[in-house]
Parts: structure tokens; sequence; C-alpha cells
């Protein structure tokens, strides 16, 4: 699954590249644009559900700088899928060149209550992220 | 070394808790305060040497959400030191509940060029990291 | 009433100088802290009340830019107090250097049902804003 | 000149809409994809000329939420040029609903020194913002 945004003036820091802290950004509207195109848009979980995708843990690896105006593909796929988790893998490139890879693993989670509080993944979501499965 | 900060409203995401790329700059600006105190002010590395810390590699896991308002303490340590980069750990805690910790990796680099370039730690830097190393 | 922050490094742009909408986060933040001071916590109001200030305007004159870790002082004060919105004036200042100065209009709301509304100023609360009038 | 973009999850408050200062990096990015559009991308000023354009001032009236994942459309115009500065406003709807409308005031600027330092627009440039004027 691929997903394709331009680097704003306001992602940029004095150093001239993208303050890295934008990538988590990025990496969170790949998610989203990915649960829109399996036909699970977090908009509406959340919206008729109350149900959101939080974060349990986050890494990325940072590989060559990117800049101000750059085009940037990020290509996101299943790494895992437990009980009420699931971990998705992001890679960003820039033409040819690979800029950062990272990973996510988000929660299965309820927000209708007064504390957010991870549930099963329901199964036809389960089917829907085993077709994206990566190695 | 510890960081005190209070949650602010924009921090936060439509499901009431704090928007987890935050993490990420807070453990920035973590990093900065930790190396102001140890008498090698970021500000001064940049406007008088063009030397910043870009990030290699980062990491968070999250362990509890965090809200509009609150008074989080980042405690922050060395954890390893090579040639040209450092391995920062930090841990945010609201009171006795641990909320979040991660690591960053940084290099020592060279903004004065085209193209930014990692080049080894000066020994004086590395002398002030090492007095804070942790296990 | 006044406030002091540090810029922050993700707080800057290529060009080497403050990313402007960050002054619109610093008023929103000078707000909060002014509300504060006046014995009417925003955290308290959301958390307790489901009461929020969103702004119906905003505006503001950049008059010198500010950099890296600048230390930055905002004078607040209230403008005007209409029935459900009111005005507060925001100068920023480094030194004796005047950086910016806006104003924003907040309005009163509810949130607690499905879409916000306002709804006048407590009186209490009126009392205490008129307490930090400005010309 | 039209710009269409959908809010993002990390755009949101904990009150559920968007955060307002998101408005003036929106106006932002929406003046980058005018002059795109125009024929003098600020990427390649910027990267070719060190010619960037701050902001004097901006103003921004709020007419009504938004929310994650409404499709946002600006349009922007030319209200104003002067010698060294013009102004641009925008005007954000979803669907038939006007949300906000601000403007900017940017000033042609050389950062090629040490200080920024604002600079006649070129008669080129001059002729394309003409091309775009509102009343």
């Amino acid at each position: 699954m691929e997903f394709t945004f331009t680097v704003n003036w306001g992602d940029t820091d004095a150093a001239g590249i993208v303050y890295y802290p934008n990538y988590y950004k990025w990496m969170d509207n790949a998610t989203h644009h990915f649960f829109n195109k399996i036909g699970h848009s977090c908009v509406d979980l959340f919206d008729k559900q109350r149900v959101g995708i939080p974060l349990l843990e986050t890494h990325c690896g940072f590989f060559s700088p990117s800049f101000f105006g750059n085009e940037i593909v990020v290509t996101s796929g299943i790494e895992e899928i437990r009980n009420k988790v699931f971990r998705i893998r992001h890679t960003f490139q820039r033409g040819e060149t690979k800029l950062a890879e990272g990973y996510q693993v988000h929660a299965w989670t309820d927000f209708s209550k007064d504390f957010p509080k991870a549930f099963p993944i329901p199964d036809e979501v389960r089917r829907a992220l085993h077709e994206h499965m990566i190695e």
C-alpha cells in the first residue's frame, strides 16, 4: 500500500532538514490512509464507534535527510497481528533514496468510556489486515 | 538528569489524550535541556559551530496515556557513546505512573556544508556524556 | 500577566527562524496560563464541566524574527468582555525587542453535547477577567 | 486558485475539533501551492536564491469547527501588492459550509545573509500575482 505526500515548509527546522518527529506524524497519516483503503475508515471507526488505534510502541530509523518540497512515498504493510494489537511497517522513499523506515504497534481501543481500553480486533478487520501482511 | 514540563492543549487529539508524536518532540526538548545542563548548549553549538545532533534512530514504548495539564517529569541518561553517535534514554513519569520510555540515537553533525555530515564527538563532550551513563 | 518560555528546536523552520504558526500556539498557552493564574484553570473547566474556549478570531503582527533558544516573555491582558466572548491581547518580547503582538477572541463554549455551543461567561469569571483589563 | 486537503488526526484537540493554529499552517501551505501554480515555486526560490516569504501580519476568523477526516477546500487570492510585501486571502470551506477566512501579509525576503531582510518583489512575480487579484 502506498501513500504519497509533499514535505511542507513547517516540517523543516533550522538545520534546513525535516524535524524528525514529523516522520511519526506521517506514519500516523499513512496508517489512516491504509485503513481507508482496506475499507475501515478511521474517521468512521472513531465517529460511529469511538474506536481509535493509539500506539503501544513505535520505532524509526533515519537514513537520509529530507527537505522542503520533497515528494515522499510511504509503503506500508502489516508485520504482525495479535489479539488486540497489530504492527504496521512504513518505509519512506524519495525516488530511489530510502529516507527512513519504522514501525508502529497500535492497540484496537474503545474510547467511549472515561479511560481508553484495548479490546480484540474484530474478525472482519483482522481478515483485511491479513491481506497486507509482509515478511 | 530531570526535565519537567506541562502538557499543552495543542498536544492532545480528538481521543482526549496526547497525540503520540509529541513524545518525540519532548524527547528532543529533554535532550537539549540535558546538553544545556552539562555545559554544551545546543543553541551555542548550532549558532557558533553549525553543529547539530540529528537522529539516526528513535524508539518509544507507551504505557499509559497522558492528558491536558499533566505535569510530566522526563529522566534522561546516556546509554551508549560511539565515535560519532550517542544514545540517550528518556523515561516519562506523571507522579508514580510511568507513561512512556524511549531512546534516541543522535549523530554529531556538521551543518556548515551543503549536506549534513557526521563527525567524531569532541573529547570534551564525550567526557561530559560519560558522567551521565546509565546501565 | 506574564508568561515566559524558551523557543524549542522544533519551533524553527529552514529559514532559521521560528515558523510563525507557533506564535498562535504560544498565544493559546499564554491564555491557559492566564486562566490558571486568575483561578479558573482550563484543565478543570474542561475536565469537570466540558467547557472550552475555542477561537472566533485571531490576529498577529510580526516585528522581528525569533530564534532557537530565545527566552520570550508574553504579556497578556483583557481588551474586551462581551456576553459570551472575550478578547485577550498578547505581546511577545525578547529582552527589549518587541517580536510580535496579537489578540485572540475566545468564545465560552459547552463541549458536553455533540456540537460545541457558546454560552454566557459566568459572573465569577467575568469579574476575574475585569481585573486584568488593558486599554 | 484552489487547494484541497484532508484534516489529519494530529490536527485535532481534546475538544474533538481542529486545534486552530493549524489554520495558519494550512494558509502557509495554500500560499506555497499558490506560488507553485503561478510558476514561482517557493522551494526553488529558497533553494536557489535563499528567498523566503515570512509573515508580517496574519488574521483569521473562525465560523464553524472542522473535524478529523474533513475534506477542506481553500480558495486563495491576492488582495494587495506593495513594494516589498503582498497580502493573500484564504477562505476555507467544507462543502457549502464556510469554516474560516483569513489573510497573510508576506514580505519578499533575502535569507542569504545573517539576518533576514525584505527587498522589492521582482516584476515577474508582481505580474503573476496581479493576475490573481481579488476585490
